[in-house]
């Protein structure tokens, strides 16, 4: 029942933010698996796992005992620049859809990165920072974790280096220009500025790249420098970690009006978003205190929760990651050419991959033409133009929404609007002129790329 | 002095948003001059008015005398989609300056048309609804005030025909495709669709097109179909009306936490966005209840305030368009093709001539190389890419923080950072790439422009 009218928008005050990351692995019955060493099989060591990442974040990707990991003064003042993200009602999408379903959206788009990317990107770099390096590695597919990385790192005067899918690079000049405006330096994968950059260049002259090259690329530029580690924006215990700030102020926005969800849906690639708006929320759900419906959405296109195998796979295209267990769809998958925007990578956290393997979460996919009328119909009477990630939330919640429309039931939906599609607009254009295909891989397709899942 | 920790963002609750705008007119001493019928050299009646504006905007246009006008509810629900905006402390940008002024900004730019474009375009789209419409027209440069209208409009299900410069239309496909997405149509200008159009292609083949000609050509497609009226972005006083929105939240934010400010600062083109932030500081001054300084910030390529006649001159370059009495370099003047972004048009508001004739505020200008200096350096530490037009103030800002490192006053400056610049990565890459130039008009070009003032 709701005691006070509601807001359109729920802002926490300053003094209302958390102050610990919320560490849900510390609840989960079945831990996520660990890390594996791919030449020794064995789970990775600390110290194996500083040579490529920061040593208090490997602390925080091998901890699953404690629950609440406070968030240094400095990240907190860099939240504040553009956080508590508004919990908003979406009074006018109900009114449209004439649903009797409560709407809420988390929204996660109101900075320059345009995503919720930069939660865990301001980490990643304070620690980088606080261990005396000179810079870090990553890579970027769509742009949006790339961009939240070298805003971190200008702002903590730290180098960046991103490799960027060369497709990506070529057809998104604008958010190559504003890592660069960051002072980022940006490079197309494959490149010749790396080993495995020139093999894959040698064996596919003329390749497009792809997400887990570029991250081969930047893995290997991390370790061989004693100056710069890598750091990733998605999929690792530490983003989701990190990006558990979204799901506390959702809740506690929540909590403050006794808004009691019954669905909360995200969109999951890698798990990032998802993760972090389900965390406190999962952890209720574990310790029996709550019973919420949690939706997992996906491309059609790369359906790992759904039509992926759980095992151990590599996370990267040139093999030289370590191992994740996860739901995959085998390293080498590939999205089809048409699959606009991100959500394609082809595997999912290790932690979600355990909570819906222990049957916690449900997951569903859906085709990118029915993302895009989901996204239009939202733009128009919500106002903010959503990313085409962001977008398979919003179908999903208008379906769920359509079906109370039907059973007459009052549902309290909550999903996550992770961005906005400000430099998605290839993609709109390509919808508004009706170009728009969707493609969902063959059963062969995907098994082929299963067969080559590394024996553990 | 400072009772409260004040927070990085100050957001008003709901229930203290504006219910009423605030109309300065009615306090100033001296009212800005009337529009006038060029054929005639007579006030504009309402009655003529009429056949290119709302009915309800006429009126608001003619009122000199009402302080405050309801803003209607179904408008300050809009409002709440993207409103209150935050007042922002850049206490980042204060501590990488090493000043010991204080610097708040007024930050308009989140919602999807990036700018404050949004407050006046719906209370337009409303009043042409309300008056049983079936649409409305208008004219875009840059592209936030089309992307503004075109929101309105899906919003309200009136048609938008938006006509855009033509040199726009083509470098920036993305604006032009987020107006499409929002349902308007959006014609290339100049056009074959009117008869200015045609004119001007016949004289001009392979022209850029300007502002002023756009203008011409929303005007007589609106005045040819009694179910459209013309909308206009800036310049006219219903729109420094609706836009006091953003000075009176400003006003309440900095009452609630009794911050005083000394000096408040906004880019100014037509003057929409300076306009509505210094309404109530002004009207406080007028009536001397309080003293501030006032700083309009224009570019050095399109200098009205800073070198412009303050005159009787069309608005447009068809010269069908009412005579304004404004700061003005001629409705012929075009900025240089080197100029970046908004600001180009030729004239001023009435409203801010007036004020400025009367010495209640100063105007400076700025060159674009410069502006974009500033802009990278806000972005670095405050975390948003600002619009260029944006830029124009927080250059001066930062030179008035700067003033204060020297003199170690603690000042309190406001200004208003009217928009995001996702949609003007061109012109940061130029700067980027260090092939950014400026251009400061010669005397004789600028006589040469006024030289075609119409006779009054």
């Amino acid at each position: 029942m709701e005691n006070k009218k509601i807001p359109y928008k729920i802002y926490l005050e300053e003094s209302e933010m958390p102050t610990s990351w919320y560490n849900l692995r510390a609840d989960m019955i079945n831990k996520p698996a660990p890390l594996l060493n791919p030449a020794t099989g064995q789970p990775l060591s600390a110290k194996e796992l500083s040579a490529v990442f920061c040593d208090e974040l490997v602390q925080q990707e091998l901890d699953d005992t404690t629950p609440f990991i406070e968030i240094p003064e400095e990240i907190r003042n860099f939240y504040k620049m553009y956080r508590p993200s508004p919990l908003v009602r979406a009074y006018c999408l109900e009114e449209k859809l004439q649903t009797p379903a409560k709407i809420y959206y988390k929204f996660e788009g109101n900075n320059t990165s345009g995503s919720h990317k930069l939660n865990s990107a301001i980490a990643q770099a304070y620690y980088a920072k606080k261990q005396g390096l000179k810079g870090v590695t990553t890579e970027t597919g769509a742009g949006q974790w790339g961009t939240a990385l070298s805003m971190a790192c200008s702002y903590l005067d730290l180098d960046c280096k991103v490799y960027m899918v060369k497709v990506s690079y070529e057809q998104k000049p604008f958010r190559r220009e504003v890592m660069r405006t960051y002072g980022a330096s940006v490079v197309p994968s494959p490149s010749e500025t790396t080993e495995v950059g020139r093999k894959i260049l040698a064996e596919h002259p003329g390749t497009n790249g792809s997400l887990g090259c570029a991250i081969s690329e930047a893995v290997e530029v991390a370790g061989k420098d004693p100056n710069y580690r890598y750091v990733l924006g998605s999929v690792l215990n530490q983003v989701m970690l990190h990006q558990s700030v979204i799901g506390l102020e959702a809740k506690k926005a929540m909590d403050k009006y006794d808004i009691k969800p019954d669905i909360i849906i995200g969109c999951a690639g890698g798990g990032s978003n998802l993760g972090g708006l389900i965390a406190p929320f999962m952890g209720e759900k574990i310790k029996g205190q709550a019973d919420y419906r949690i939706i997992a959405v996906e491309p059609a296109s790369c359906p790992s929760f759904t039509r992926g195998k759980y095992a151990y796979d590599f996370c990267d295209t040139g093999m030289i990651c370590p191992l994740a267990k996860m739901y995959t769809l085998g390293s080498g998958f590939m999205p089809s050419p048409n699959h606009a925007g991100g959500l394609r990578f082809h595997g999912m956290s290790s932690t979600l991959s355990q909570l819906y393997d222990d049957g916690l979460m449900e997951a569903v996919s859906v085709e990118q033409t029915e993302v895009f009328e989901a996204a239009v119909q939202f733009a128009r009477v919500e106002g903010i133009l959503p990313a085409p990630e962001s977008s398979h939330a919003i179908r999903v919640a208008i379906d769920e929404a359509l079906k109370c429309k039907e059973t007459g039931e009052e549902k309290t939906i909550v999903f996550g609007l992770t961005g906005t599609g400000y430099f998605d607009l290839f993609a709109y254009e390509k919808f508004n002129n009706g170009d728009m295909s969707d493609y969902i891989p063959t059963d062969e397709e995907i098994a082929a790329s299963l067969a080559n899942l590394p024996k553990v």
